[in-house]
């Protein structure tokens, strides 16, 4: 038995969790769960690795050594270069260890995997300080997201791979009756990995959409080649550089995980995701270049694009508390998740609440309000906003600023640590319904569209007209009647979108819980792919069956 | 519960059946399980039909009513014309089917189409009489693959799509610790159809390649348009028109599962495929049409194809036995199945046995012994053979003569009962390995090639390669060696085709069992789709989870 008793639980833990759907963590969420300890071992791994080679992956004769990495909190480049091979020799490795890795049995690749898991447990400090410096994203948000939820949803998939790979047996006796004697056969069902998958990174979360693709990649036993963003980098790079030791130390070959990093002004995508061996790609990203992934004939594709995601506001219990929630969402990050809500549909009439009819003016009062409350807030404003991680997020909010009438200015967000952090709290802007060329795109960074509808019965409309055409991930819903949830609901499902209704308090629209909620449904534009379904890891690999005489 | 106790035994059973993979059968093989009375019913029903509309379906007002039907036995058209509807109307009706249906439980939708399958169960012969003078298939083969096979078929697309859209639970709470409170959330996971589904029928086998298709459309909320072959079309209107009697049966809106029926010189199919309604496409016919199925953008595809089967012959055990299985392999039903044998690879050095080796020559004369010793046989003969669907068929077998050397001619299959039946015993071939040009093509009907290669190392290199490029459904191999068994295996998996090995008696490479074998493997270019593997049914819906607090 080559996965241990320990390994054994945790996959089966973690099967039992996806079924039941009930909150599960695999990996703890608070970074008070890892002690002192880590935190001061991970605040100087990172300080060391600052200006330097990064020198752990097993990757071998590099070509070269690059990196563009730049700090959204100093504004200064991190120093850190990474090593560079040429396409075909990553794809001649990678080719080379899919001949022994696909011979590899679930259980050894579980072990392996499990074992890779265990190792980024005790980096997560590290990687938490990589991804805030890459990302933009506050220090708890990085250690989360790149940490435990990110290992969760690799779990997740690795999980989910094992138990398809085990759903029929490796081997049966065939009898069938025929008149006085019995045909017999021996049969052989083998699940064959499709070859070399392609990962493609994105710039915001560098772990976390990548490691669901990389580790249900690995687990059906293809190889995989990582291409992480130029400008995210380091996180990824100690993810897979853990991967390989734990690949090596059970005496694989290291190049069954590859980094492949490449630079803004050279990007190696389109040859990786081009060459013949590359039978898998995982993209995250824009929704251009996702198309091109997704058009490739003769590869199977996972793909997060782009979405307009949307609120509709009907009715409500606590105009305050719904306020305070997306206004918290909205801000997170400064708006930069895939998750984040950017159309707020509200009716002109009003909305109604157990204090009477709230007018429209007062809706929005409380909404803009609630968002100027956190931004300016000196702990609350850059803890929750973080940095913007692109030159081109803020100027895309400068840029939006006179497309409609402004109700709320974008302005600096203090930070007290870091003065010189790239920062814009959210921008707030009025549309008229019939104005849908400015909201049917994605507007991606801290920008808020308020559109003012005829009633809910239109914004119901729009919101799915919006997801069906354009694509959404999330919608927020508040409505305090049970017919106008049920209708949200038929509606928005229609365009696969899942809704969350009345969401206030501590949990958000944003937030896609491992195990539990399926994150992209994989049936608008939004991508083509869901954190974890069945399709997920099932596409990754072929049922072959032989039969034998006897 | 809209399941009733004795349908759900039949789902489950077929259930436990999918994941043991041991033989199982749930609609009995043998025509004589169905009774004298069946018989005779079904007979009468056939020539009762012949010459007249069919009038079984429900569809109202149709605009017309056409067939060109003829019988490969009798050379005589059948007279029969099927109601005709405009594109337009079909993908209305089956818009507005989908409203309702979709909306309708697993459960209520497994019992319909359970109760749809009793009920075809009872055409079984008429089905059969329908299927053997349209495709010309002989009447025991007519029953069985039309009638049981075909059901076993459908059965198991119904289970195993019953069984995932009850993966997981349809509502939990979900409660999540947060410091000394609890955030708590209640979920929902639907389970979304994507919307019409079109099922294109081939000429050959008119139930067995279709009901997969639409029973795995059908049981996870799609509605469906079934289009079948002009030339083949009365088998799969009894079937349409039993699950129409099923719907309305339960109340159910009969646009649910419609028939289009178009001619020959006025194909609907590309009408059908690119209308935006139509989601899901499953598709059974030739290359070259497959692959503009497949090219289709925001469609969901199931195809399969054409391949080029490959023989291996590396060694025996029984010479005698294996030409005797090969040469029934390719004569039944003329070798017009996508699972026949077409290319046999031979080892111009022989191959070896218990009583010493066997040239190349010997080796070719005990197979084409066995091909003519079936063809000529009175009784077998045409009981085995039957006859030849297509003209086109017939002239292939004409225009391949002279390609290379003839090592058998082909020559009418004489036929007591239907003497003027368009029959053609098998032609052979004999191909040099270096003559590619020729054996890489799928040479439909009754066409052997024998390729005359150096060893077995290149009979194996070059089944793997006309299997990679041009894609293979099955393979037989025979060796006695054990390594070259794994060579074999391992090479033939490497382009995800299964290998049968050193089958003799009544068990033949052609035969994939329902429950048991996956047929195709949806890895090579034969298509892209597998009954019946998990993916063939989560490809149609999509998982969408609704969160509410509280």
């Amino acid at each position: 038995m080559s996965l241990s008793q320990s390994h054994r639980e945790i996959v089966e833990n973690a099967i039992k969790a996806i079924h039941s759907r009930a909150f599960f963590a695999q990996y703890p969420e608070s970074p008070k769960a890892y002690g002192e300890e880590a935190s001061t071992e991970g605040l100087k791994l990172y300080n060391e690795q600052l200006g330097k080679k990064f020198e752990l992956l097993k990757q071998q004769n590099p070509t070269g050594w690059i990196g563009e990495e730049l700090s959204p909190y100093t504004m200064k480049p991190l120093g850190i270069t990474y090593p560079t091979f040429e396409v075909d020799t990553l794809l001649v490795r990678a080719g080379r260890a899919f001949g022994e890795w696909k011979k590899v049995s679930a259980d050894e690749r579980a072990e392996v995997l499990i074992d890779a898991l265990e190792r980024i447990k005790n980096k997560f400090f590290e990687i938490a300080y990589a991804t805030q410096h890459t990302t933009g994203q506050s220090f708890v948000m990085s250690f989360q997201a790149s940490g435990p939820h990110a290992s969760d949803r690799a779990l997740e998939a690795l999980a989910m791979g094992w138990e398809e790979l085990k759903r029929f047996p490796e081997s049966i006796t065939w009898e069938k009756p025929a008149g006085k004697s019995t045909i017999k056969l021996q049969k052989q069902y083998h699940a064959i990995p499709k070859g070399v998958g392609l990962i493609i990174g994105c710039s915001t979360f560098p772990t976390w959409n990548t490691v669901p693709g990389l580790f249900a990649t690995l687990i059906t036993g293809n190889t995989a080649i990582v291409k992480p963003h130029p400008k995210s980098v380091y996180a990824i790079a100690i993810v897979v550089a853990e991967i390989q030791n734990a690949l090596q130390q059970k005496g694989h070959d290291i190049n069954i995980c590859q980094l492949a990093v490449d630079s803004s002004d050279n990007l190696i995508t389109k040859k990786l995701a081009e060459h013949p061996l590359v039978k898998l790609i995982d993209y995250t990203g824009g929704s251009a270049f996702g198309k091109y992934v997704e058009s490739l004939s003769g590869k199977t594709t996972f793909t997060e694009k782009a979405g307009v995601n949307s609120v509709i506001i009907d009715s409500v219990a606590d105009l305050a508390a719904v306020a305070q929630n997306l206004a918290f969402s909205v801000s997170l990050y400064s708006g930069q998740m895939c998750t984040a809500p950017q159309n707020f549909f509200i009716p002109e009439g009003g909305i109604s609440s157990p204090v009477g009819n709230i007018s429209y003016e007062d809706t929005v009062k409380a909404l803009i309000d609630a968002i100027s409350g956190i931004a300016k807030h000196p702990a609350m404003g850059p803890g929750t906003l973080g940095a913007i991680q692109s030159d081109a997020t803020l100027k895309r909010v400068d840029s939006v600023s006179d497309i409609a009438t402004q109700l709320l200015a974008p302005g600096k967000v203090a930070n007290a640590e870091y003065p010189d952090a790239r920062t814009s709290s959210p921008i707030v802007l009025e549309v008229a319904a019939k104005d849908f060329g400015i909201y049917e795109n994605e507007l991606f960074g801290p920008i808020v569209l308020v559109i003012k509808t005829k009633n809910t019965a239109q914004s119901v409309e729009l919101a799915k007209e919006m997801a069906g055409k354009h694509g959404a991930i999330t919608c927020a819903a508040y409505s305090t009647n049970e017919d106008t949830i049920k209708l949200i609901e038929e509606e928005m499902e229609s365009v696969f979108t899942p809704v969350s209704f009345n969401l206030t308090g501590g949990i958000f629209v944003n937030q896609h819980a491992t195990f539990s909620d399926f994150h992209v449904t994989g049936g608008n534009p939004a991508g083509n792919a869901s954190f974890t379904n069945p399709e997920y890891v099932n596409k990754r690999f072929v049922w072959v069956g032989h039969r034998r005489n006897g």
